[in-house]
C-alpha cells in the first residue's frame, strides 16, 4: 500500500480517505460498480447534473472548501427549483494532481453542505485532468408536485427569493470591471463563493407555485426559459427587483446589469396565482427569507422590462451563454 | 436567435439540436431544472458515473462518433457489472468550442448505443472548457439480485467474458510501444475505440453469479477489488485467460501484460458456484459470447498467479492507477 501520508496519494486511497462514508439511506454506496437506491413510494426521483470547470465557473486559486460547497450548492439549487428533497449525489472529479490537504478541504466544504441537507455521497469517479467537477444530484418529489418550467399561467405573479446581483457584483471586482470598498466586497463575496440553495423554499412551494427555476445565468435569460416553455410572456418591474444595501449604493446601470443579467446568486424565480400572496408571504416569514413580487405573467409572448412608473426600462443586456459569439 | 447553421452555435441551440429528444420512459426529460423518473416496483435503481478526459481516456483527435459510443459504453458497462437493465443517462460536457459537425457525430455515436439498450438521455449540462465528458447512468435491478463486489465465496469459479487484452494491444501501437501489422491493428482497434458493454450477460447472471465487476483498469487490479471487498483470495491461471488470435500471436510477456494489466476491454469478471457451470455455459451459448473459467476463489487472502502447470507465474505488473507515482 502506498504511504497515505505522502503528498501524492493513489487514486483509490484518496477516494477512500476523503470521500467514502457509510451509506445510511442508500441500499449500497461508494465502492461498487454502481450505487443502489430505492424508489420512494408516491414520489418521483428528480435528477440534475452540473459541471464546473476551472477558470470558467471558479478561479483556479479558489479556496477548496468554497469550491466543494459551491459545486454541490449549484446542483442542490436545481433540486430546490423543482421542489425536490435532496437525497443523494455522485461526484466525478478530474484533478491535475492529488494533494491531500487540498482534497481534504474540498471534501469538507462539500460534505458539510451535504450533511446539512441529508444528501448522501453514493458514488463517483476520480481521474487526472484539468480541474473539473461534475456532480449529479438526486431528490424526491411527490408525484405531480414538481415545480416545472412549463407551468406558468397568464395572471400569475412573478416572485424572486432573497436579493439578486451580489454574486455578479463580487465577480466584477474580481475581474477588475469595478472596484468595491473592502467592507462592501466582504459582504457580497460569499454570495459568489458559497451560494445557499433554497431547498426549504422549493419544498414549501409545492402545490403553491406554478412554475419555478433557479437563477444561475441571470434573471432575464432564466425567466425567458419559463416563458418559452410555458408559451407566455411577462412584464417585469426592474425597480422592484430586490437588492442588497451594498448593491443599492452602486450606480443605477450597474444595479440593472447585476440584478437582470448577473447569474450565480442561485435564488429561485417562481410564478404563482394572485390568490397565493398571503400564503407565500407566510412561507417567507417562516423561512426568514425575503420573497418579492417583481412582475406578472402575460398571455402575449415576450419579456417587457418596465420601471416603477410603467415606462420601458433602459436596460438592454443579455443573459450568460457559455458559447455565445464574442 | 443566433443562426443555427453557423459554426459557432449557442449553448442552448446546440443542446437542443443534437441532444434533445422526447422522453418516452422518463416522466420529464431534458429542458427543466431536473429530470423526473419513476421508481420501478420491486427494483432498486443502480447509478454509476464516469468521467472521460481528453488526452487521458481518449486521444484529442479521436473520431467523435467513437468517443460518443465509448463514453456511454463504459458507463453502461458498470450497469452490466451490477446486473442492471439500462434505463436513462445524463451527460455533462465541457467543450473547447461548439462545432456542429463534431457534435452531430458525437451525439450519433452516443445515441445509437443508447437506443440499442433503451437508455434515454434525460438531462445534461454543457459548458466551455477542456474536452471532458461526464455521464451518469441509471438502470433497474430486482431487489437483492444485484451482482455486488462483496459477494465472492471460497470455492467459487472465477470467470471472464470474451477475450482480454486487445484494447491494450491497440493502445500500445498508438503509443509506439510496439508496432502491429495492419490487419492485426484493424482487428483489435475497435476493442479500444468502441467497446461493447455486456448488458445481456449481466442481466443473465442475476441469481447465478455471486460477485461481478467490469474490467476497466486491468484484471489483476479489478479482481483485487472483489477479493478485498469479499475478504477472500484467488488463484488465477494466467494461461487460461482468453485472448484473441491476434494477441495470441504476440510475444508471451506482452500477452501477459495485455491480459492481466490491460484495461479498457470492458469484459465482465464474475464468480459463481461450481454447480452453475452448465448454466453459465448455456448463457454463453445463448449470447454467442465466450465465457471462460480462469481461476478459483480461495479462503486465504491474496491473489496468486499460476501457469497451466500450477507453477507461480513470472508476471509482476500492476493495474492502472490514475494517480500512481511515476
Amino acid at each position: 500500500m502506498p504511504d497515505s501520508s505522502s503528498a501524492q496519494l493513489s487514486e483509490f486511497d484518496l477516494i477512500r480517505r476523503f470521500f467514502t462514508r457509510p451509506a445510511h439511506k442508500a441500499v449500497l454506496g461508494v465502492g461498487d460498480d454502481c450505487a443502489l437506491i430505492e424508489g420512494r413510494p408516491g414520489h418521483h426521483l428528480a435528477i440534475s447534473t452540473d459541471m464546473l470547470v476551472s477558470g470558467r465557473h471558479f478561479f483556479p486559486d479558489v479556496a477548496p472548501r468554497s469550491l466543494g460547497h459551491k459545486a454541490l450548492a449549484v446542483n442542490l439549487s436545481d433540486l430546490a427549483a423543482m421542489g425536490a428533497e435532496p437525497r443523494a449525489f455522485t461526484l466525478a472529479l478530474a484533478l491535475p494532481d492529488a494533494q491531500a490537504a487540498w482534497l481534504s478541504e474540498l471534501a469538507a466544504g462539500m460534505l458539510e453542505l451535504a450533511d446539512a441537507h441529508g444528501c448522501e455521497l453514493i458514488g463517483g469517479d476520480t481521474t487526472r485532468g484539468p480541474l473539473t467537477l461534475s456532480l449529479t444530484v438526486f431528490g424526491d418529489v411527490p408525484v405531480h408536485k414538481a415545480l416545472r418550467r412549463d407551468a406558468a399561467r397568464p395572471g400569475d405573479d412573478i416572485w424572486v427569493s432573497g436579493t439578486l446581483g451580489d454574486a455578479r457584483l463580487a465577480l466584477g471586482d474580481f475581474r477588475g470591471e469595478w472596484l468595491l470598498p473592502e467592507p462592501d466586497f466582504s459582504q457580497v463575496r460569499p454570495r459568489m463563493d458559497t451560494p445557499t440553495p433554497r431547498i426549504g423554499l422549493g419544498m414549501a412551494l409545492r402545490g403553491v407555485a406554478h412554475a419555478a427555476l433557479d437563477i444561475s445565468d441571470g434573471l432575464v435569460g432564466d425567466l425567458g426559459h419559463i416563458l418559452e416553455r410555458s408559451q407566455v410572456g411577462a412584464l417585469l418591474d426592474v425597480d422592484a427587483l430586490p437588492r442588497s444595501t451594498v448593491l443599492a449604493s452602486q450606480p443605477e446601470p450597474r444595479q440593472l446589469e447585476c440584478t437582470l443579467a448577473g447569474g450565480d446568486d442561485y435564488e429561485l424565480c417562481f410564478t404563482a396565482p394572485v390568490g397565493e400572496r398571503d400564503h407565500i408571504a407566510a412561507i417567507g416569514a417562516r423561512l426568514g427569507l425575503a420573497l418579492t413580487r417583481v412582475g406578472v405573467i402575460t398571455p402575449e409572448a415576450g419579456l417587457r422590462l418596465v420601471d416603477r412608473d410603467g415606462n420601458p426600462s433602459a436596460y438592454n443586456g443579455t443573459s450568460f451563454d457559455h458559447f455565445a459569439s464574442p
